[in-house]
């Protein structure tokens, strides 16, 4: 998630550089196979989140394992607390740089390492959550939703397009700006999504109707991350989720399913944001606020749905 | 508003070193008198907004005049949008050193400049408010309350100590630390104070009761900035003011007041501290919300009281 580029004040997020595929076919020279990919997160970067919530829904845990970065990142990047197990890495760059030894950009998670072949697959992050719901489902477990329904996928697409833009890449072009005018036009079209996704919620349990897709994964984590951190840190603070009565409310019944809930880690997200971005906060200090009840009640279970995946 | 020293991640606030009297009697070489003395602020400044919230309160619009300074301060400290009419200065340091020409420290808004002795004669501000309702009192309006009464002084004093050290100065002491420690200490001790008060206002219209003093000019600044600034900026994001009923009633019923209403400038306030700041706020970009609604009815009325002053 770290990847950025300064232009004139505004903040441009930089390409994603590793982005080979892995396919149930094999085709692409990387085929899935369960205990063959090992997937790099950090449980403060949103963009990680998601993968992290896409294998916990799907049962993927025993398929695809994971290693951990700290979320305490300084100039040499993400560090691992302990040598990686399965890769002896100690700094995520040294799997980038061994894949490819010109590499320049960013080393970002998350990101999979593909154990047989010794090298990293791909850093593209949207694609990763795909790949999971799409390319390994020989070892979804029995009763895995389908986060990517065929007939769903140009709204859920077209929905996370404007997700994306507005919302979780939104609040960092909102604080990543160094100047006035880009801050709020990022700021203006946050919070003009946040409207049309408050009047969407009303009438449905979740963005596309009854039963969580990948839209739902994809901006959780940006709202789980919004009044702990992008209110104050970034600068997002025309209202809190809190003030949002669907969408907040909404966030809760995510939260109250493992898969969303158990893999949030507010700790771990504001000491990340906070301690790291210096250039955001020079202190470093992390503030002890605010306090939310996020196990309060949510009430969304009148709305029509299937509910919440079984204990998952 | 800008002395301070870094020990140890721990801000320490500037002795002020101005501290001449003013006095009724004249003992003190420099007498009350009307036109005589000039009150230089900023609008942005709590420990400068006391003093205008006082002089209006008092009816000393005509007696003491004021010099505004720019709510942005570069290296170069406070400077006038236009010389001074009456000093002719551009830059409030030009008083300060024309009085000392050796002064090392800041050059802080509030202070008082003596026009008929050409010098600065206080910079000291818990003196200043108490100078206009002490001594001046031959040119307070009729029927100007007593701010500072004789009987209610302890606990006024009291009071003002613990709001002083947790509140006013506490919010400094949170936003500037650059260690974790002294922040925290800092967070817990305003927030301890906050709850005091939500109580110690549950029955009360004023913090000493039926009538506004010197205690409620005191603590009002910074309610005023809390959630505009201090809330993000600072890091005071426990709770935010608007979540304490009683407090955040207590702060519109004196904004309705025009003393206080009307010498609240949140423009001013946001782009003094978001520009200013750099040390907190490296890019200098003004966050556009928060919303909040300082007109709301405040139900207060149903309290005892006096009420507020009339219409000044």
């Amino acid at each position: 998630m770290t990847a950025q580029e300064i232009e004139s004040g505004r903040f441009v997020r930089q390409a994603n550089r590793f982005t080979d595929t892995i396919t149930a076919d094999g085709s692409s020279g990387h085929p899935a196979e369960a205990g063959r990919y090992r997937l790099f997160v950090s449980y403060a970067c949103p963009w990680a989140h998601r993968s992290l919530i896409v294998r916990r829904l799907l049962g993927l845990e025993d398929a695809i394992g994971v290693g951990v970065v700290d979320p305490i990142r300084d100039e040499r990047g993400w560090r691992f607390p302990e040598p990686d197990p399965v890769t002896g890495a100690g700094f995520l760059s040294e799997l980038y740089l061994s894949t490819d030894p010109d590499y320049q950009g960013r080393y970002t998670v998350p990101c999979v390492w593909d154990t047989a072949a010794g090298r990293m697959v791909t850093n593209d992050f949207p694609a990763i959550t795909t790949t999971m719901e799409t390319q390994f489902t020989a070892w979804h477990r029995p009763g895995a939703p389908d986060l990517y329904p065929e007939p769903l996928r140009p709204e859920i697409d077209e929905l996370n397009e404007l997700v994306y833009t507005t919302v979780n890449n939104g609040v960092y072009r909102a604080g990543f700006a160094t100047a006035q005018e880009p801050y709020e036009k990022a700021f203006d079209a946050l919070f003009a999504t946040f409207d049309r996704l408050e009047e969407r919620l009303s009438d449905r349990r979740y963005l596309l109707g009854d039963a969580i897709t990948e839209a739902d994964v994809r901006l959780y984590p940006t709202l789980a991350r919004f009044d702990a951190v992008y209110h104050s840190h970034f600068k997002c603070n025309l209202r809190r989720l809190v003030d949002y009565p669907n969408l907040w409310a909404y966030a809760r019944d995510l939260y109250s399913v493992p898969a969303f809930g158990e893999t949030t880690d507010f700790d771990q997200i504001k000491r990340h944001y906070y301690v790291t971005q210096r250039n955001v906060n020079p202190s470093g200090v992390v503030p002890k606020g605010p306090l939310i009840d996020w196990t309060a009640p949510h009430g969304r279970e009148r709305l029509a749905g299937r509910g919440a995946p079984d204990g998952r």
